[in-house]
């Protein structure tokens, strides 16, 4: 793909993606939403180093980008969980990506230095 | 692969790379050097939006991940250059998958709004 280096319609698509998924957060957050529906406190406990501050305002960020749902049952106390769309599954394919891309980094610059 | 979700192990090297393209300017300077090398001034036209503070500070990030080298050309007045490393050039396939599913997400989120 890398034969259209530069041409500005994809450049644009791009742009759409890097604007959901932004920043080092909200994909391994739906990531360890897509093994199964999880309350706040276990996402927390799973991606490591995210303050309660900021993963609730990602949670928020994902569910106005359609990728998570929030649901509230009403057990007593309340439960809230939160869990991966269609859309949110679609992005399976970068997360692949991501991840053998990740494992080649390490290997050359991470181990490097 | 999302049938391995919430691994930690592969949440590991989606964190490594998240960290390596993190934002939403690294992936779009690499994807315009993919196409040649350019300049300062090319790349700032080409990735819209992005000020040449931010540039500089994302290119200064891009060169000690070994994604993109920076060449100093001994003319009068000296010409500066960045290109893409073969480094940068195997994040082909996360940018390929990106830009598909920000295609989709287009159609899908976007145009609702």
């Amino acid at each position: 793909m890398l034969s259209n280096g530069g041409c500005p319609k994809t450049m644009l698509s791009i742009q759409d993606a890097l604007e959901a998924v932004e920043g080092r957060w909200k994909l391994l957050i739906l990531f360890s939403l897509s093994e199964k529906p999880k309350r706040f406190k276990e996402i927390s406990r799973e991606v490591r180093g995210i303050t309660d501050k900021t993963l609730s305002k990602e949670l928020k960020s994902l569910e106005a980008n359609k990728l998570l749902r929030r649901e509230v049952f009403s057990t007593f106390p309340p439960r809230v969980e939160y869990s991966i769309t269609e859309h949110g599954l679609s992005l399976g394919k970068v997360l692949d990506e991501l991840h053998f891309w990740g494992l080649l980094h390490r290997s050359i610059v991470l181990n490097d230095n």
